[in-house]
């Protein structure tokens, strides 16, 4: 599956032209269909789509936990096939839901996601050693971005180790991915994220939702991000590098220098 | 209205822990109701509302020209009130939805958009003097990217003059705003549009159903959003700079050195 195209371009400035062959990324309609029936269909980077497809219907509110999920067929014409055990109907889902801001890849949320009580994270710190494999282990999953210059990458850490990282063209699709990852690969929501992108409220929101205590960006957080994390008992971390952490809420799960220092809030 | 909020972090290095203040941006919750019926929520930066709401509407399919709007109302508890001349009833305007991809604000669009035939772009040309106002114009349009690293900026360039520049936490958003501003303030849409976030397909679409010829962005256009460009016949540049342009497609727009070269392709 080809993930990057060429595209010739003509370099113009004011002294005149000269001709450019650029890698352009892939973005292509991909249908997500639950037991049969249509959910919704996204413009994504055509990789990983098993994982997209889960974390995609969690993010609608449609699965939540992997013991949800049956069967997940990625078929031809772009379409994945999720089965799996579900509560309500599609119809009986459709609710008032709030449009994302900014850079909302999945597009809309349920409002109650937004009010509601999030879950209990479970245990989990972070060294600077899994920061630093966690960092490096994301921006270094493909020369994609380097190629195109359109992508955003996103992994996960747990269990003491760099579990995977996933990349699309949107910043949301590929914490979309990580999500579907935890759900098909049973990798445990108890570590940490780390993305490429800001740390909108959608973003900090399907964290929440999914149990994951760490959320770490390259870039900033929204007023709305630091406040659900605020309120989900979140770690948040903005302008993350392999040796320095801007700490937005919850510094306790960061272990200092193998020691995790008392008193520092 | 503070559009940014101050929020102490923890900086924390492996040696150790300081404090320091951030800048955080303001990303709210509005509403936007047309003839009294809520459209939808989103999650945005709460300035030029006014902009937002008639963009969003044009996003989703229920206004297309300056005509169609009748008033907008900011109200309180950040809802937008927008009275419009529309053709169908919103329960007619339910349609099969592509939801868009990696960053799309708005959310969604209705498929037929992407099949349907653009309209015909109104002749338009750019030169570099016209390159750096844009530019220019977009970049320095506030500081808040500069204190938050949160914001997307969008600019538009008619009439042969710099016209006006909005942000907002999301590309689309900015674009939304962009657009909503030539509804609003009846700028001619013949002319260029600057954005500092990515061109994938839902942003070069909004702009081709807008019938703006030139589109220029910071960084990289997807796939999808070439492939709509060349179909559309409207001119697309990546990477663009004040003296320095990556077209990708429609390079006969721009006036090299003050005369348009021809044969250039």
């Amino acid at each position: 599956m080809d993930l990057t195209r060429s595209w010739t371009t003509t370099l113009v400035t004011p002294q005149g032209d000269s001709s450019l062959e650029e890698a352009i990324l892939q973005e292509e309609a991909v249908e997500v269909t639950l037991n049969e029936e249509l959910v919704g269909t996204s413009m994504v980077l055509p990789e990983n789509l098993e994982e997209f497809a889960l974390g995609f219907l969690f993010g609608q509110g449609y699965i939540s936990r992997p013991e949800d999920v049956v069967e997940v067929l990625v078929c031809p014409q772009r379409r994945v096939t999720v089965y799996a055990r579900i509560e309500s109907s599609l119809e009986e889902m459709a609710e008032e839901t709030v449009i994302t801001s900014g850079c909302g890849g999945t597009g809309k949320i349920a409002r109650r996601f937004f009010s509601e009580d999030y879950p209990p994270l479970a245990e989990c710190r972070l060294d600077f050693q899994g920061v630093s494999a966690l960092i490096k282990g994301t921006l270094g999953v493909s020369p994609l971005q380097q190629m195109t210059h359109c992508v955003h990458a996103c992994g996960f850490w747990s269990g003491g180790a760099f579990q995977a990282a996933y990349e699309d063209v949107g910043r949301h699709n590929a914490v979309d991915k990580v999500i579907g990852a935890i759900l098909l690969r049973h990798f445990q929501p108890a570590g940490a994220m780390y993305t490429t992108g800001r740390l909108t409220s959608d973003m900090v929101l399907k964290c929440a939702r999914m149990g994951i205590p760490i959320v770490l960006s390259r870039t900033a957080p929204s007023s709305l991000g630091v406040d659900i994390a605020k309120q989900a008992g979140m770690t948040l971390i903005g302008y993350a590098r392999p040796g320095r952490l801007n700490v937005f809420t919850g510094p306790e799960r960061i272990v200092r220098d193998g020691l995790n220092l008392a008193g520092v809030e």
